[in-house]
């Protein structure tokens, strides 16, 4: 039965990510013994594992392997949360939008969230608006530390400069690990790089891309990470469609059937880029793939632009992130913070070190 | 009289980070009305503001300055916080060993603290223990994230590396906001930089140094930053004095009686300085003055080292500090912080961000 020291704990996702937050989180409890932290629910978008005690056994991933239990519908699990014997936690390791759809009904009934699923962040404003408004009403805590850069202190960083009440001016930065392996393998600051499409498969089978490479290359995962921060640094941005996006998918490519196909066919592009490098290699500069929000001007924009060899953004290594914040605070030389960006480890490390900061605060 | 959501503060010290640090609460309160944050105390160590009814008013700085009260004892100031009407938190921000030393006190008595100040964190082992026991006992928060790098997210990130169980191999950085601009401004990646004993003069007059240079050329400013470190990265560390620090300041004028004195002999010793530069030179590198942790072999140090013009460390620029982590979750590629790590307003950020962090914990 409950401890009054106890916190109950429900999991959607059981990939990539989820996985590794199970061991860190098992981890997690074997170090810290206080408050018990209770796994009551884990679920695919298939089955579930659940009970109506709130135990379930030591071997979720076992148990959910071998379960022939259908999940829970999403209002379902909020109230078999809400009516846990104490506060409880949604861990939403998933990416759907259904789910984050849900997160003000959640909220709304005492349910704290943490997750690393952009959806509910860089949805449209209302479901912004909806979820912080349902999270203040209910005092119930909402984290989203790994939906920009993985588990690099991204979000944290930023939040901390807004509520100690520095002037954000500028942020920008490489914020796809997808896009920095392509751009420093394609247009390194020595020697001349690879054919586009090229680096594109090797991506693609090194496994940096998605399953179909133009999700990467239509620009909207980065977009959809500017629009979270743009919005922490007070700018209402609408959806990630409502600014500037370039797409690097050639527009005969947009509509071929599959990403076999896509990346069949992207060489006959290969020219279109290698004039992008070369104009810049005429300056003396590097193009990379990058997103900046302008919050005196409201500009949101995200797309290739030169930078010197000299600039961090140039000289990033392998699948790094890097994000320069430039505030009234810090002057002309920005806040940085580099490091991996994408990683079922890594991000799942900004899931738990959320996990540990509402733990903190609700029990 | 007290509201149920309320916090009571008590201030030790009004100095540069203390003043930004009161002028930020005052923006905070006024952005945030709950919890009610109502300071009841203020010193410096000449003078105080307090009432027996735990109010005072809306010109702390003002009312200081025309106080004729002498500030009460430590342990005064203990019975005062743990008798407050509600929880209360005591903001250190003087660099003063004695106030450090009565944290366990404050803490044991369920007074939070937050603060810059080093001395606490990299004092005696038995010191940090006793702090971090009285915390863990009374449930009392204590922070000190601008203890390192100002506000700069170092000892933040650092521990929720550790809490959530990734295994930190190697910690390397330039810690010193005084240190970074002497080398950068000796020692610049292009040209060849200036004499050391005038780079030191001309740090002095911009204000980059304490009143005497010895005391940032002693290394013992980093020394003190590396123990923090090394300790929340789990080695026990028994003070700075316990590793190698090498210090810059030639032998002969060690025992100089003024900071003056030694800048008028400094130049005297301009040779040697200047050898170490053209060794590096001549390989191609840079000197720089770093801290190191070496997590396995437990080895900690500080002192020059040599890197490549390409390296990160040699690249800073201004009075910027740079920290490394080095993990088993991000491999090769280290996570990296940078940016100002000394100055008011950023020092401040980071008391101001921690003191958020442990009232939304406590109220």
């Amino acid at each position: 039965m409950a401890q009054t020291n106890q916190v109950f704990i429900a999991i959607i996702g059981a990939g990539g990510v989820g996985k590794c937050f199970l061991s860190q989180l098992a981890d997690l409890s074997t170090r810290r013994p206080s408050p018990k932290l209770s796994l009551c629910y884990i679920s695919t978008s298939k089955k579930a594992v659940y009970n109506a005690d709130y135990s379930i056994g030591d071997n979720a991933l076992q148990d959910l392997a071998a379960s022939t239990k259908a999940p829970m519908s999403l209002p379902q699990v909020a109230d078999y949360l809400a009516a846990a014997p104490s506060k409880a936690i949604l861990v939403d390791n998933t990416s759907s939008q259904d789910v984050a759809d849900a997160y003000p009904l959640f909220l709304s009934r005492g349910v704290s969230i943490v997750t690393p699923n952009k959806k509910a962040f860089s949805g449209s404003y209302k479901l912004w608006q909806d979820i912080f408004s349902a999270a203040s009403t209910s005092g119930a805590k909402v984290y989203h530390e790994s939906s920009v850069g993985a588990g690099l202190p991204v979000i944290s960083t930023l939040k901390d400069l807004v509520d100690t009440g520095d002037e954000v001016i500028k942020i920008e930065g490489v914020f796809s690990g997808t896009m920095s392996f392509l751009f420093n393998s394609f247009a390194p600051v020595e020697g001349s790089g690879g054919q586009w499409s090229a680096e594109v498969k090797k991506a693609k089978e090194l496994g940096y891309t998605e399953p179909d490479p133009r999700d990467d290359l239509n620009g909207l995962d980065v977009a959809r990470k500017l629009t979270i921060l743009a919005r922490l640094a007070g700018l209402p941005v609408e959806s990630p469609t409502s600014f500037p996006v370039q797409s690097l998918i050639p527009k005969e490519l947009e509509s071929v059937s599959s990403g076999d196909e896509f990346l069949q066919r992207l060489p006959e592009f290969d020219s279109q880029m290698e004039e992008t490098k070369s104009a810049a290699q005429k300056q003396g500069k590097v193009v990379r793939f990058v997103g900046s929000i302008d919050v005196a001007s409201k500009a949101v924009k995200v797309g290739l632009e030169m930078f010197d060899k000299s600039h961090p953004i140039a000289a990033l290594k392998g699948s790094d992130n890097v994000i320069s914040f430039y505030t009234k605070r810090y002057g002309s030389n920005p806040l940085i913070i580099q490091g991996a960006g994408a990683g079922g480890e890594v991000t799942a490390m900004g899931v738990t070190s959320d996990f540990i900061k509402v733990v903190s605060q609700i029990s």
